[in-house]
Formats: structure tokens, C-alpha cells, sequence
């Protein structure tokens, strides 16, 4: 049977939270056969793959089943995983969300499947996805930020992930945007992430109200800072609270100084945001976009679009599977 | 005749104070006919392509007289430029500081000499010359720094310069590294050139004399602040003055914020640092590197070389005829 004949890529999105599954149109097309489960890392390594291959299994059958397809119409897996990892190895060499080391994450998952299998970081499978059926569909090169509890960061140069020397480029939630900032959970200062990502936005809307001011965002939680969220800032910025607007403008410009400085250096073609904050919309993109025009090279800002993910929860596994084929087929 | 016959390349670095010229063997080797003459961009844009055009034709009688050779052994030139430019129509679209507008430099020399010519950005050229014969011989990957009154930038990756979509790629020293920090040239605040740049480091020098620190500096300049210079505070720190020494630090932590982003972002195999500021040498690495290790993932920096270029003064003429080469032949 030729490679003409195989017919679906399977994703899988490995997460902190949850892992993501799904298959993919060799062609490209819908997610079939979506899956979402937690990781429950905390029940260790082994029952984390067991779980995926389980996730697999059923996501296959269900769309074969559908579609009258058989078993070796599966091409095989793209895995994304959060790293450091080594894409080649199929190692994950330190994860400390789910605590393995130097773990053969991408073989474990093929012998159990008895399917070829590849690995890549979650961040860049994630704007990969983007790149291939998203909000980059139509340009070569790209970034993607992901933000979340971190910001992850990904690639796309010509389109291929660009993986630097050792599997690390495009990390730029640690970029420094402030040299005696904010210590950063990474242990430096100043680190974007330490501004911009979820618990970053709830610190300084918890940090305001501690400082006496008045804001919804108190009643919100009934008090209880500690509950405040991102979502919650997000929630008091669609209320019209001026506070929460003015966390919202403060992240954007942050934010809007680390994507000038990826745009000063990478000067591609699109900035692709992915993430719940990415729900305030114009609340962020405005003040977003204007403090990148400050900041940018304008014949470099003016050719970059910065926009919204069109994947939101599927861009891991849609990315996953795309590494696949490009690994085996040698193009997307 | 035939591409093989071809025998040498011209280098031409054009800079807001200096013009250099210099012929290349085509197959890489020392640079020869080298010439040095001030820009006089006051002069005009006409009086600055003379000026170029005549040194090439110098350069090229001294070689050719020399090796016995044929005017018709020369491929071709390769201009190196303060920028933005567009590569492709070989404009230079808007220098500050040699006040041009579209200027077609390339086609105006190529025009004036009867040979082919290519034009690429001086921070690239610099780069490139580097990675052709100087410090990065030995790797695919690299992201060099001119420190000067400006910093200039350049990315190479798997032997090629990277452009991005307008050709703006490598604007690393209008990199944001203090959100709210000082104001640079460019309009904005806190880009690395604002700390690390010959005229940063002489304006943070003025600032501690004028704050009442004891220094040496002081006496050099016969207590005119208005004359100390990078050069200057490179001297305290070889006299072994406390004062110059912490600019010096300051300077070389600034720095290493900045390539800490450039390695988390890239992850190359080398960052080659060129300019004056090197002569410094160990008083600015080790700080600098022990900064870089201190924000950037481990295993990015530990495949990071951190080194001086090695072609001072010639890098960009070099540079700038490995474009030549790789523009006309397809690879260097």
C-alpha cells in the first residue's frame, strides 16, 4: 500500500492540563474524532501514555467506523509535547509540568500504537497548525505566542518550524523586555511572560486592589484576590470596568513591545496569538498594535499582520499531525 | 568565458563615515587592493558612487597588475549599506544618516563600472564575512552584533542571510530591553543600541562623573565629559580604573539581556560580536557571558559560542562580496 492511500494523521496535544487528540486529513481538513482528556500527571508516566494511546485507539476507531476506513489507512502520529525535548530522539529531556526526564515519549506511543510517530514542542506544533490550516494559511513565514500560564513561542520560517541548533528557538516567553523587572517562574527578571501571561495580568490586578483600588473585579470574587484570574480581568473588561481596561492596556503594551522586538528581528509576515486573553479582542489588540507601530521598524510593522489563532483548542493537534507529514512526506 | 575563469570579487563597504573596498579571490582567501577613504556624504550622493566607483577601479588595477590577470576575471561587486533597503531592486530606500531616499546604488555602480553587482544591508555583510572566512567558518548558524555608534545586526541561517519579508530582519539593537527605560535615537525607549552602543556607554560614563564618582576618565579627557567616548572608558578599564570597570559591566550586562533574547529566540550555534568595544575583550566576555547564562534556557547557551569577530575592518567588505557570490553562483 503506497503512501497515496493513507488517508488520516492523528494529532496529539499534549498538555500540563489536558491531552488533546484527534485525526487530521492527509489533505488537511476538519478534526475528526476530537478527544479531550486530563493528563492526571500527578498517576505518573506510564498511565500518561496509556492514556493517549487509549485516546488514540478511540479516536481512530470512531473515524474509521464513520467513514468505512481501515486500520492501515492511519499514516500514523504527530505528538506535541511541552519541552525542552529532542525532536530527532523523540525524547522529552525535561518537563517540569509533568515531571519526566529524558522520557522516550514519541516511541513509547509507537510501539504501543504500532505506528510511526513524531515529536515536537507544543508551542511550535501549535503555530504550525496555525500555519497550516489557520490564521496562516496563506503567508510562509510566521510566529505564533500562545498565552496561557505561560507564553509559549513558535516559529514558522519558509514553512518549516525553525528549530534553531538544539530544539530551543522561538522560546519567547523568556525574552527580556524589562532588564530589572519582575522575577520571572524561569528565575530571571523581566521575562514577557512575567507581564503577559495569565497569572501575570491576575498578579497586577491583585497587586491594584491590594493598593486601594476600587474595581469590580473585588465584588467579582467575592474578596477573595486569590480567585482572581486572567478570565476574571477579561470578564471585568466586557463589564467596562476602568481598572481591568487598564490591566488590559498594560498587558497589551508589554505584549506589544515583545512581538516589535520579534518583528525587529524576524520580520515576518504574520504574529499569530492564541490563548483566552485573545477573547478581549480589540480591548487588546488596539492598544497592541499601536505600541508595536511604536516600537517596530515601520517597514517591518507595516508588513506584518497581528492576529487571532483561528484553532482555538485544535491548533496542537493540527500542528502535531502537519510535523508528521511533513517528516514522512516531506511537505504540508 | 566561462563562470570558472572568473577569479575575483569586489567588496564594498559602505559606511556613514568610511568607504572600503577590497577584491576577494572567488574561492574565499585575504582580502587584497584594499582601500579606505572618508564617505563625504556631505558631498552628495553623486560625489559618494564616484567616490566608490573610483576606489573599485583602484583596487582592481592594483590586483590585476599584480597577479598578471584580465579586467574580464572580475565577477562582479557585492555593496554592503547602511539600510532599510530592498535587496532585490537594489535601492536603498532611506539612510539617516547619508540622507538618502531610493537611491538605485546598485544599479548606479553596477552601471559605472560595467560589472554586475548586488547589494545587501551592512550589519548583514558584516555577518556574512564572518561566517564566509572569520569567526564562523566552522558553523551554519549564526547572529552577529556590530557595536559601534549604532548596533547593527545580521542573521545567518544554514548559510544563508535571513532577510525576513522587507528585508528588515536583524534589527537587533532596536530590540526593547527596558520598556521604560531610555530614550533611544530610533524614538522609542529602552532598545539595547540605548545601552549598549559606543555613545550609550560614554553617556553613562558622563552621568556617573557628573553624579560626583572619583574616576580616572575625568583626568583623560582633561574634564571635558563632552569628549569621552567608548574608547575612553576602554582605556580606564585597561588602566584599571573601579569606575570604568563598572561601565563596562553594566554595558556588558546590558548586552547579554539582549543576546540572551537572541539565543532563547534563535538558538544559533555562535553570536559573533564586532566593534570596538571587544578590544575590551575578557572585561567585557566574561560578564557578558555569566549574564547569558543567567537568562537563557541551558541548553541554548550551552551550544552557544559567544566570540569577537575576527575580521575587523574587513568584515563587511568580505561580506559583501559573499553576497556577490551566492547571489550569482547559488552558494558560497
Amino acid at each position: 500500500m503506497g503512501h497515496k492511500d493513507k488517508r488520516w494523521i492523528v494529532g496529539v496535544d499534549l498538555g500540563g492540563t489536558n491531552i488533546v487528540v484527534g485525526l487530521l486529513p492527509i489533505e488537511g481538513g476538519d478534526v475528526l474524532g476530537l478527544r479531550i482528556m486530563p493528563t492526571d500527571s500527578g498517576r505518573g508516566a506510564k498511565f500518561v501514555v496509556n492514556r493517549i494511546v487509549e485516546m488514540v485507539e478511540a479516536s481512530i476507531t470512531d473515524v474509521l467506523k464513520e467513514s468505512n476506513g481501515r486500520r492501515d489507512q492511519i499514516a500514523g502520529v504527530g505528538i506535541g509535547s511541552p519541552g525542552p525535548l529532542d525532536t530527532k530522539s523523540g525524547l522529552v529531556i525535561n518537563t517540569p509540568n509533568l515531571g519526566w526526564r529524558n522520557f522516550p515519549l514519541r516511541d513509547l506511543v509507537s510501539n504501543a500504537l504500532n505506528l510511526p510517530a513524531t515529536l515536537d514542542n507544543d508551542a511550535n506544533c501549535a503555530t504550525y497548525g496555525e500555519w497550516w490550516l489557520g490564521a496562516g494559511k496563506d503567508v510562509d513565514t510566521l510566529v505564533g505566542l500562545t498565552l496561557g500560564t505561560g507564553i509559549g513561542g513558535g516559529i514558522v520560517l519558509g514553512g518549516q518550524i525553525y528549530h534553531g541548533i538544539s530544539d530551543v528557538a522561538g522560546e519567547i516567553g523568556h525574552m527580556t523586555i524589562e532588564a530589572n523587572g519582575r522575577r520571572c517562574k524561569c528565575g530571571n527578571y523581566g521575562c514577557l511572560e512575567a507581564y503577559a501571561s495569565g497569572p501575570a495580568i491576575a498578579l497586577r490586578a491583585s497587586e491594584g486592589i491590594e493598593a486601594g483600588v476600587g474595581t469590580v473585579l473585588q465584588d467579582m470574587v467575592d474578596g477573595r484576590l486569590e480567585d482572581i484570574t486572567a478570565a476574571t480581568v477579561y470578564e471585568g473588561v466586557v463589564a467596562g470596568d476602568p481598572f481591568a481596561t487598564e490591566v488590559m492596556k498594560d498587558t497589551a503594551k508589554f505584549l506589544g513591545a515583545g512581538i516589535a522586538n520579534i518583528i525587529n528581528i524576524l520580520n515576518p509576515e504574520m504574529v499569530v496569538i492564541a490563548g483566552g486573553v485573545t477573547r478581549a479582542g480589540d480591548h487588546l489588540f488596539i492598544p497592541l498594535r499601536a505600541e508595536v507601530r511604536r516600537r517596530a521598524f515601520r517597514s517591518a510593522e507595516e508588513r506584518c499582520s497581528i492576529v487571532s489563532g483561528e484553532l482555538p483548542g485544535t491548533a496542537g493537534v493540527v500542528g502535531a499531525a502537519a510535523v508528521f507529514k511533513k517528516e514522512t512526506y516531506g511537505r504540508v
